[in-house]
């Protein structure tokens, strides 16, 4: 089931109208842009994406206006994120219909899940449709964490393809690779230096903070492929500085407030997050500058 | 605003059939049960009711039934929980609408917010119908918690008038107590010592395992309120292995298999969370014959 | 092996010289001082007497010290703190040796240990001597905490007589007691409600801040025991803010920062621990004075 | 003040007899036996030599040996370790008057420390000596952590050359060297993808398992300074399970059960830790063999 899935896959924002409503032609020219920038995928629903703000209605309306505009040129994999296993079923079959390539899974949690529980839910999801499925785990912001007996677990199902790791734990992904590397396919996170992440052998990345350095990050995925490690490593330490500023700040904001800084008017985010402040714009806005990304 | 909110409010499970409907002739006959057991008021959609598990339509019907079945004997203090201001506000008017005659405000988060976001959530719960609020801490589930500063600063607000707290903490209590005597009324949960919160000055409990021992509940609260203080703690010290059963397990799975074995069909917590097992079961039965609660 | 050890037992600072000798005179003036308010026993070594500072010659001049000057009138509990098994016994044999009456126990660790070792740990301090030993938990500042049940199984050496519990969760306590009251005595701490410990069962409070005001912590033990509840928690209410202040400092700086304002010369704490500033040292004079103990 | 400090640097285990007694021959004869499998430097009383477990004459008893059987051969820096500023100060004086050539520093707490506490004693250790000072950082097992600004702070002091983490995050090295290149020399640990840290700039290791296969890490950091990253990668890979063991266990068990079994007769960890059982030393021997070091 291993599709191709590689390179730089941003997770896209949710501008919305003052009044809630998904801003369609915003979102639109978001992905056209990263697009033409050279990016390899579209992840509509991930933590950047607000999924954890959104309701079941406008989860559907981003999914159905990234499907549209993206029109086939790349992948879209799509954000499910449920505490519930058949909530989690139907939002993967809802945008499976709407046309999305492939499902980003993340488990959230109230109370303490078994691992017995971690991998019903995952593997409900991955027999939901028949798309491959991204397995997400993001220690810092759910109450669940996938374990590696849960992982390695999970990398049997013919669907389940990829993983997602969002720690800052590089050596754990080393670990994840020595397990299951001819069955799951690795992408890192921001939290991550993802020069190190690509030569133990990862995919490439699927991250916020590219959906303002699209450019800068296509050609960093470029020097890792060629495996010109040195010219690599030089790029990514200038661009370290953005993974630092999106560790510092809440994910979405930060990310609403390049992106509006760059002229989309993706607004702010969902309340009562708080977007960032002038002093704060300011100087994302001067390392966007230092960077050639303003 | 402070009504005469007082006494065992138990946190109601939400009674769900194999394909997910809400259980509604179980969770009236459940109701009816509690206030003939002396409960002084009833909850749905608290923690134990599973509230981070539920669509928006379950937690309607959930409201609905309750407040259908309870017609006006004992107020119903349905809750309110999310991580976006909007989304809270729609719930709040609903469940008014459906009459219900107080709210429990929880406040989700998946990225981290500052005390000032807290403060705007909760007022804009407040003035979005003019029941009155009982703000809700969980720091164990959730990722947000209730600072001493932003306590106060809520509890000047005229319809913000009770204060329930899911920690461990008694001396926090205390703190709040000292703070905001006059303008907050303080309910304990089962994660603390009752009674001594009753003797620090508390108006009573919102807690899941008063589902299960209600007779037993409401002679402790009715020994606390006559300041016999020796009973209550004999009392309580009997009783304690309730909430000490309640915090090793998945609480909803804990009161659905308690109710099970009182009758009460109320189902399983919702996947991908599990009941608990046999030898559980066993335990819990033990207890509740010890009690006398079966 | 249960002395009759109970009521207010505080934790002794360790006033040190500016060449970081101990001042004897000043230690010794403070035991007097205590003594002549009441309580009824004398802690030298505890968290706040900086036992994790302390060079073992510092730690045995203060034993020397304590029991001389306190010359049997009240029991002197000196603390052994260790990571190290051997280290813990031979502490306590010296101690024994210099007269003091009992051992506070306390299990430090750099990497975690099992229970099994945490058991062997207090089990070899317990046969170091024949002085009965408390044992000392401290979540908070400890990298290792005694499980239930490491704690019954502790309760049937017969020379480990009493716990102290430096969590702030009330319940523990409770289910302590539920299993070894008969076995072990409880001591609360600071953190707690200590009325509503009494209420529960407690034998008194081993705390630092009842250094600096040991006649109101006498009068609400004297209350306590009396079982007068109401005057007890009016009390309480009111050295609350005592509580308060020193979970928001550093314990040993607040207590040497309150009894240099009231006469006792005992010094900054080790460095690199800062003493209070001026305005921290303003407020706590306050409070003091409010207090009726400056 | 930057010597030229680099490569593989093992902390050497503390090997004791029964009664307690540095085995001075044992320790010897390790040292012997890792200058000649080709390390750059030796590292006494690190977080696997126990430093936290030792008492002040072991210690001295250790780097003396050390310093003596090494000869100059290779660096010897000796760990300094303390909560309290004047006792380090005191150590860093014995261990250069013994002969290190380097210190270690670390610093434990108990109670909280702001930054300008944790600078102070720094910079204090800094001061103590003429010798060169490694800040170390360990935040799994300490309960202060350096900070990116007191790193940033302590970098312009003319002693402090290197800095060692052993948290897993790759990701705060680049941010130390991004800030502090040219004024620190960055050390990774065993929890860290040491290929990784080569290539974002560091000058290697320092880490309890390279006790237990010492030639292999050199071929490590001989293939990471030739560039060749390919192969370096590799060779990671198949040691990584050494690392992942480490990170299971009890990092000074774990060598002292590795080097046993390679015939250095270590003994056991200072209780109450302890050794590791039959059954994790037969997969530790299985492990080695697989590596060529039994």
């Amino acid at each position: 089931m291993r599709q191709d899935l590689h390179g730089v896959i941003p997770y896209l924002p949710t501008p919305l109208t003052e009044t809630g409503e998904v801003n369609r032609p915003v979102l639109a020219r978001l992905c056209d842009h990263l697009i033409g920038a050279g990016v390899q995928g579209l992840c509509p629903l991930g933590s950047t994406g607000e999924f954890a703000y959104l309701t079941r209605a406008q989860k559907a309306a981003v999914v159905e206006t990234v499907v549209e505009a993206v029109a086939g040129r790349v992948p879209v994999i799509a954000g499910v994120a449920s505490t519930a296993t058949a909530d989690a079923v139907s939002q993967a079959r809802d945008w499976a219909a709407l046309g999305a390539d492939g499902i980003l899974g993340v488990m959230e949690a109230y109370f303490p899940v078994s691992d017995a529980g971690v991998v019903a839910y995952f593997t409900a999801l991955a027999e939901a449709t028949d798309l491959p499925v991204t397995i997400y785990t993001n220690p810092n912001f759910q109450r669940s964490d996938l374990s590696l007996s849960a992982i390695e677990t999970l990398s049997h199902h013919p669907r389940i393809a990829y993983l997602k790791d969002a720690s800052t734990n590089t050596g754990r992904l080393l670990s994840v690779l020595n397990r299951v590397e001819d069955r799951l396919g690795i992408f890192a996170a921001s939290s991550h230096v993802t020069v190190a992440v690509m030569m133990i052998g990862g995919l490439g990345w699927m991250a916020g903070p590219s959906c303002i350095v699209p450019r800068q990050s296509a050609e960093l995925y470029r020097l890792c492929r060629a495996k010109d490690w040195e010219a690599a490593m030089a790029l990514q330490r200038r661009l370290w500085a953005v993974n630092e500023a999106f560790a510092r700040h809440n994910l979405a904001a930060a990310i609403k407030a390049g992106l509006t800084l760059q002229g989309f008017e993706v607004g702010a985010p969902v309340a009562p997050q708080a977007a960032l402040g002038p002093a704060e714009c300011g100087e994302l806005a001067a390392l966007l500058r230092h960077l050639g990304a303003l």
